[in-house]
């Protein structure tokens, strides 16, 4: 059971200026595998940019797509870079992303069929906390992968545009509140659980997966759900 | 009515290698207006775009899927390119493209709901006939604007990549020739038709609009369907 209602002392906030970012994530003493994570994480980037493109595609006005397409093609960037570092490391990108597409589409299809200010929140907190965790897992990778990595999901895919987007919906429609909170709750665990999964590439000095470390991992996870109270609380919703 | 069954003789391939080109459009001494030229092809590409990134959602192969979202990252970027040069000449994108959006909107309708083959062809062929015409349109336009459109215009956006995706489905499947082939002669009315709607914004030398000059528009759009015929050729299908 994750809890979201507990409130945390704000973090200093990072170096994307507007949108705060989680503190950095203690698990530079795990072995992620560098194959994996890459896949991985291509592979939700894809996904998250056609998401993003439906998004817009979505959109009722020209503006708002734009800001949308604009995100779309920030996540695209992501995704290219990704496969490009799998094919530098002599890997196939269609190969890697592969033992990944199962998990991520069916994170998808639970967050699919909503209104569409909804899909922009998912954007927005599912980019954002995937991003954080991503790129604290990605500290512990080797170079040059790991920094590229973790500079990669640092850029900001344009949080604020978001941000604006969902407040401009908000101060027309009183009841889009109440809906985007309960949407916001239930998208953190779906994307938590995301993230979960991840860790089962993640092996400890043991050879242990990571994920069956629960006490260390829960640190990580309280400051994923941390960082997304503070994107919810900057909409004015309860998280 | 459309004559797409009259072959023609191949005209010498362009500088883009396997894509051949059509022969450049005398629509010189016409005069595209800028902003209405800039505002339809930033729309349609932005319309292409997304067309792309749906068509890549539903590949059921993941190869076929980094193909294709690479199409859409190249379209993508000519959408950006032309937004760009919007915002440089002190225009707005969303108010520069609204004038645009029903009939590119209208034209997608048109084409959706088709096979995933249907839809990969028609990425191809509007893509291939429509930067064909608005290449040469665009060679129309002053400095810096026009070179730059021309320039644009004339990037491959994969092409080739989408030639191999259908051939593949053409070798394995035996029905989907004369699909494909229907598909082809339909799309190519429906496309010309987004073509001869942008000459509504250009004026000839008196002024007036060059749509009503039938007898100078027909040469242009005879090299365009010569050159769609030329495509169809290379997937072994019937235009």
């Amino acid at each position: 059971m994750i809890r979201t209602g507990r409130r945390r002392p704000a973090a200093p906030r990072g170096r994307r200026g507007a949108e705060p970012r989680v503190e950095r994530i203690a698990l530079g003493d795990l072995r992620p595998d560098p194959d994996a994570l890459l896949g991985r994480l291509a592979y939700l980037k894809l996904a998250l940019f056609e998401s993003a493109s439906a998004v817009a595609g979505r959109a009722t006005d020209l503006g708002d797509r734009e800001v949308i397409t604009r995100v779309a093609a920030a996540v695209l960037e992501q995704h290219t870079a990704l496969t490009a570092m799998i094919e530098a490391r002599g890997g196939e990108s269609a190969a890697a992303m592969h033992p990944f597409t199962a998990d991520v589409d069916r994170y998808r299809r639970r967050l699919a069929d909503s209104g569409w200010h909804e899909s922009v929140l998912t954007l927005h907190l599912s980019a954002g906390l995937l991003d954080d965790f991503f790129a604290g897992l990605a500290a512990g990778l080797p170079a040059p992968e790991g920094p590229r990595v973790v500079e990669l999901l640092q850029r900001d895919i344009g949080h604020d545009a978001l941000v604006a987007v969902l407040q401009a919906g908000l101060g027309t429609d009183k009841r889009l509140g109440s809906r985007l909170a309960l949407w916001g709750r239930r998208l953190v665990g779906d994307t938590l659980l995301v993230a979960r999964a991840a860790l089962a590439d993640v092996r400890d000095a043991e050879g242990r997966p990571a994920s069956t470390e629960e006490r260390r991992i829960e640190p990580v996870l309280n400051g994923l759900i941390a960082a997304h109270t503070r994107r919810m609380d900057r909409l004015g919703l309860t998280a």
